[in-house]
């Protein structure tokens, strides 16, 4: 194995805690997740490597299923990369899950069909002592069956104007968002989001909005409104972000398609 | 309502982060949960109080649903007293979740009928970025099916002096445990256990004892032996604090009877 080092294409799966980055992309002077990765890989690359990931999360949000690629000139066995990258990004709060080698045409963030996030909720009156910085809390009594039958009319093709961040760079403000499913159990109330791609802080816009009518300020048809208002003025509160999980991003499997081990 | 300060005894349920704790038990010199909730019930109070758990938790051992009494004399309306003592717990990892006058018989570790304790396991080569702290990790693949055939020699009555802790001040060695539960859910792995009262590192003794039968080391049938051996010596590696959870305290309908609002 020895003086073995081609450049070879790596999708890696990770989990991270956003509460000690200043958010996912690079900056200078703040800890981010992706420097904090490619500053792991170049330890282990020897030489500056770019880490680009499937989307950019703010500070505090979290992942449990981050996606990003890199291009890796190592003589390190594929099986151990993802053990190397933790070793070198340790104490850290990121895991690296998993390293597969994909084509080189496989790209993080271009080859992605879809993103599913998790907004989670604590509802209750006492502050969080187990989940302090990992959910939401509203103490005020919260209706997730309104919650969920209101959400519903964001289903489908729409101008998300209403539930996008002035700082938003998407050329469109028309997503086309999955069902969204608001789940209760006992205290947690859990909010789940898939979509091909997102507009910035559209999850957190949408949850802050829904809480609102959970706790009956305003009417279930008032999500429809306010979508069809296509005016951020019109949007609720911005939900916090440590209740925002990146879940997981999907590939078609053509784009993951397995490579030859001696690729370079 | 002025002047009106009777003294009350109250039940409550309480959930804390275990790491920055020496455990529960009051000490000098040392934070530990007893000690923080006996110091904001005695700012609320304006005088001593002491506060007296159903179970002491170890360093590092979380509690989703911990159960104390004490008593209190104040002015401030019993809806009101858990959010009073949340204000005050700030910013310590410790909730009130809730505050329930009792009667004055009650006693929170004597008239307790059974405890449930839930140990978290994540089986991966991963570190853990999420749940560092909050769970155990295992890099070895673990057999959850097995881990679970070998728990069921456990159930029922039995003399446990092979997974007490040295320390244990227990008259007897011979406890009572509920059927063990062993489930995976992808890489998590969880191991709930009820009993009337439990032995010191009991359930921490046993996890670690099952985790040896889980990755192989050891056969089905030997959790069996070194229970019938009666000898710590015998016992596999106690497992992490980090992963035990004391979820909830049962007490029985009478033990916990409305009291009057004014008794005192």
């Amino acid at each position: 194995m020895a003086g073995y080092a081609a450049t070879r294409r790596y999708l890696l799966r990770i989990e991270y805690d956003g509460r000690t980055f200043a958010g996912w992309q690079r900056q200078d002077g703040a800890p981010t997740v992706q420097g904090a990765i490619e500053a792991a890989a170049a330890k282990l690359a020897g030489e500056a490597v770019a880490v680009l990931g499937a989307g950019r999360t703010d500070a505090g949000v979290h992942a449990s299923g981050q996606a990003a690629h890199l291009d890796l000139r190592t003589d390190i066995p594929v099986r151990k990369v993802a053990d190397a990258l933790n070793f070198h990004l340790r104490p850290d709060p990121v895991a690296v899950l998993s390293a597969s080698p994909v084509p080189a045409a496989f790209h993080a963030r271009f080859s992605a069909t879809a993103r599913h996030y998790r907004y989670v909720i604590v509802n209750r009156r006492a502050d969080l002592a187990l989940a302090q910085g990992f959910a939401w809390r509203v103490p005020s009594r919260l209706d997730a069956g309104a919650m969920q039958q209101a959400a519903q009319a964001l289903a489908g093709c729409h101008d998300f104007s209403t539930f996008r961040d002035a700082q938003c760079q998407s050329a469109s403000p028309v997503k086309t968002l999955d069902a969204l499913k608001v789940t209760r159990t006992g205290d947690r109330i859990e909010v789940t989001c898939s979509a091909p791609s997102f507009l910035h802080r559209q999850v957190r816009s949408i949850v802050g909005s829904l809480v609102e009518v959970g706790r009956g300020q305003e009417a279930i048809g008032w999500i429809a409104e306010i979508l069809a208002a296509r005016n951020r003025a019109a949007c609720g509160p911005v939900a916090p972000a440590e209740g925002l999980y990146l879940e997981h991003v999907d590939y078609p499997p053509e784009a993951l398609a397995p490579v030859g081990m001696d690729a370079g």
